[in-house]
């Protein structure tokens, strides 16, 4: 039986930072560098950063993290992928973050896709996610997919991986 | 530690044949009883139901199962309560069922939502669900809610309920 693999969006599909430097920018005419944001939490480092996910196209049109199109669709084939989303915080990015995984990741089925407000109800053996709330209460082994706001922090129990490429290397 | 308690929404919390009867006789003027769906599948039952499901406001203005409100609210306060529900099939379900939730069981919080494909994916201790397919695969005690299309079907291995009131008989 194929081993399940619960793959997160935010942080490791979806290049948030991307999104909340660019409306930051929009809104208050400074460009936030990553080196600024490392070790802060998302809030710490986007001061609106609150107000801009809830905005029409914030999860829509995040761009997609470098070789996670690739690496995930080979995954797909040897593993039961799961992508599980926090999402249900902010009811208008349901729908966008179904038609961002149709746009991007077309090998990918609606049966795969879980949008939850809590990942303690999920169970599998391997989990690829920036935040560690997630990863801590997780049973199988985990991946901690480094992102700015978890620069500098121990990596605890979990294998920090540094993109996507590194998980080919593990996972495939 | 409190025990993790599973509910289905449509079929369990909302009445979705109560929608299928409205649309089918809206679309055709004939009005299906119930009695003649006993032991179908819902699309056996409802032959416009896949589309049905699909237009606007089907799920958002489901009615409420009988006694579900008031039953789920002491279930909330005893158990670690998770509604999961099969919603990625149809994308404009999703918002429509987290604001039906909003409005019929405030006391719900969106951590407590999930909106998935698969139920396959969900660990817990108790699962109510009108579904054989859902709960063959759950790994707690299983609850069969009385539907049209399980009645005549045998149990299995659950228990069946045929309301909010045998459950609450049981789990409180």
């Amino acid at each position: 039986m194929e081993k399940r693999l619960i793959v997160d969006m935010d942080g490791v599909l979806a290049d948030v930072y991307e999104q909340f430097i660019r409306y930051e920018l929009e809104e208050t005419g400074r460009k936030i560098s990553l080196g600024e944001t490392l070790g802060l939490s998302e809030s710490e480092a986007f001061l609106n950063g609150r107000k801009h996910v809830r905005l029409k196209g914030f999860f829509r049109n995040a761009p997609v993290i470098p070789s996670a199109v690739e690496v995930l669709e080979r995954l797909n084939q040897k593993y039961e992928v799961f992508i599980v989303s926090s999402a249900t915080e902010f009811p208008n990015s349901l729908e966008e973050k179904y038609y961002w995984m149709e746009e991007h990741f077309p090998f990918v089925s609606w049966q795969q896709l879980v949008f939850c407000g809590s990942k303690a109800i999920v169970k599998g053996d391997f989990m690829i996610d920036d935040h560690f709330k997630n990863l801590d209460r997780f049973e199988g082994k985990t991946f901690l997919f480094t992102q700015p706001h978890n620069v500098g922090h121990s990596e605890r129990s979990h294998h920090r991986v540094n993109s996507w490429i590194d998980i080919a290397g593990i996972l495939l």
